[in-house]
């Protein structure tokens, strides 16, 4: 049996006693709260550590920023636990239920996942949030995060685990794979006997390596070259706004925008003034000709990648369209399924647009920016799906629970 | 393009058009029935070549069996599509919905999977009637049946195809793969691009090799290890009931059990009694050492490979226990997550197994013959998920469908 092999089969066991825990994993949570906050000084010790070897191995500012632990940030991974301890048990919730004619009661009851890994990159931080909401979720827990990242995360997870361990839950609720190697990430896909769930959480490449390669059922996340379509009919200060919004209040996050589609008839208009708010952050725009007609030459030529890029930066894509369904067939192209929105006054335009784009969220007239489990009320959030199976948009705790019948009879043969 | 590519990319377009197709639907499942009717002689006729060639090929007579299409099979299937279109139409239904703060309106809607592939093995209706559940569902599908139905499958698509045009749907709603080696299973399995959900329909074989190669998510049906456990506080004569409707009323499905456990305070009354039940269709009896000291040298001594095995036919493993908690143990370390049940008169024992045991479906003191769509209400079945994500148990239309939220608001911003 390999590591990662008994450490399937450790969670599988304490998952079962997990699965019937009740009130016990709100203790735990508020344990592992308290050790977090107890060994604020410990954690950022490690943490020095994984900076140091970051900079020595020259990582990006931006990188050593998410790597990056402060008193601010072990509170927030403390309040965090305390909040989802604060969330309705979602095990155990009838979904629905009925007597059929032979008398058989049937139940349809909200029930633990099992076993959950989780792959996610630089931010320890994912550490202490995901393994809070699994635990809640009633399921085990196995984290892989990245290299970079690994000596916070070792300290993390053993305060967590010796804190579920002091209520008297199975210390393997939480583990943690300390072989940060590209082969541990193969052998968890590979781990079908005991993992019923895996989620990665990450850039575009960690999550279609495994949702390519897991055996494992997966719940891809948060890949978002999301749209905003002003429509003929839009207002145009509205649209200006929500592009703003949308693009530059969080560039590197997976709601933000990266190409806007304009209808011809408004473009000449509607272009200079979205141009002006974008011009106030330095937007760089990538245009399609139509678009450089109306803007001028400064604009870059947008090519065909432009339009499948998550820029994840200051810089947007625009393409000036021919109608309604022009916009929503380009979205249908090019789109990853996250959020797009359109900005009209047009009642009709405004059922077409949502019945006939086929994205996790779909908005009229407001900012992208809102696909969010804090912003939904899900209370926490696992990450956003972009898959169609399971779960789809902001994944909270029921997204990340399972369901089973449950049937009484007395005798009843068929 | 291979030609699986070609017709991945055709039934994106067309599940866009079905996904707002609306009463369409409906009218196309009553032309899909009526083509069937009109055309039997014509499908019978094709029918007789598959099964010329079956017997030519020396194939089993059950294989042989499950390959005719017999008047009243064709009528099967037409009937099965009237009562599809019978249904509620699942799409459009708000799941769940409220309004922000700030004053946006949040909307969960069930929408159509868009694409779903179905690879299956010798019965030609599953052609007909997967596909009415998917058209009502209002996703396009691929079929994939097997070789020895090839002819029957080409005849039935070839009607359903001609009756969906008829209402002014798009012919690749419905498609059929004619190539029938194993490459057009595999190439099905890597059409993410197209395919956003793939169910296999078949034996053990077939269900491991899609969910371990597949790169499309994949929905584990029917494979059913399923146990009863007799305890001590039973009722024996109810025992033997459940156990004797359990095995024999149709040993080659799913929800048929393979294996008993007994109590060992009750196994010397209980056992005889039960096998008095077993001998009446002679039932084979693969035994414990426990169970051979009760029953008898006569007995086959069961190994650990009985444990595992779904026999679906007339054997059966038997075991006897220590404890109910020994029960549940044996069930999570040998069930494939079907369908269990305890007989048992003691309310806690109830409340301990139901809680306690990870199946799809788990019974007090009923037969678990009744794990089915049909007998669950669900209107018509898809098959039975064995897996956690997404769907457990008897699937109906919702399991076929996704979710997308839909977000009306008047400018806001984040």
């Amino acid at each position: 049996m390999t590591t990662l092999e008994k450490m399937g089969k450790n969670a599988k066991s304490a998952s079962r006693i997990l699965a019937v825990a009740g009130g016990k994993k709100n203790a735990a949570l508020h344990a592992i709260a308290k050790g977090l906050r107890d060994c604020a000084e410990e954690i950022k010790k490690a943490n020095a550590v994984d900076i140091e070897n970051g900079r020595e191995s020259g990582l990006r500012e931006s990188l050593i920023d998410r790597l990056l632990l402060t008193d601010a940030r072990i509170e927030g991974m403390a309040a965090g636990c305390e909040q989802v301890a604060a969330l309705k048990d979602p095990i155990g919730e009838t979904l629905s239920g009925s007597v059929l004619e032979n008398g058989l009661e049937v139940r349809k009851i909200r029930v633990p996942m099992g076993v959950i890994g989780i792959i996610f990159e630089a931010r320890p931080n994912v550490t202490a949030d995901a393994a809070a909401l699994c635990l809640k979720a009633g399921s085990a827990v196995i984290l892989r995060g990245g290299k970079e990242a690994i000596n916070s995360n070792k300290c993390i997870a053993a305060i967590m685990r010796q804190a579920i361990q002091s209520v008297g839950l199975p210390i393997d609720c939480i583990q943690l794979v300390e072989d940060t190697t590209r082969q541990s990430s193969i052998e968890m896909m590979g781990l079908s006997d005991y993992l019923d769930l895996l989620i990665p959480r990450g850039g575009a490449g960690l999550i279609k390596a495994v949702v390519e390669n897991s055996k494992v059922p997966v719940i891809e996340t948060g890949v978002g070259n999301c749209h905003v379509y002003v429509d003929e009919s839009a207002d145009l200060e509205m649209a200006a706004n929500i592009i703003f919004n949308a693009k530059t209040s969080r560039p590197s996050v997976c709601n933000a925008i990266e190409t806007v589609l304009v209808h011809k008839n408004i473009a000449a208009k509607a272009l200079p003034i979205i141009k002006a708010r974008l011009d106030e952050k330095n937007v760089e725009i990538h245009g399609c000709e139509k678009t450089k007609e109306i803007l001028g030459d400064s604009i870059i030529t947008a090519t065909e990648d432009d339009w499948y890029t998550e820029y994840l930066d200051l810089k947007i894509a625009m393409r000036v369209v021919d109608s309604l369904e022009a916009a929503i067939e380009h979205i249908a192209k090019y789109s990853s399924g996250h959020s797009e929105c359109i900005v009209t006054e047009d009642y009709e335009n405004s059922r077409i647009f949502t019945a006939g784009v086929d994205s996790a969220a779909v908005y009229v007239n407001a900012s992208t920016r809102f696909t969010d489990g804090g912003e939904f009320g899900l209370g926490a959030e696992i990450g956003i799906s972009t898959q169609k199976l399971h779960a789809r948009g902001p994944m909270g705790l029921n997204e990340l629970t399972s369901m089973k019948f449950i049937i009484n009879g007395n005798g009843q043969i068929r």
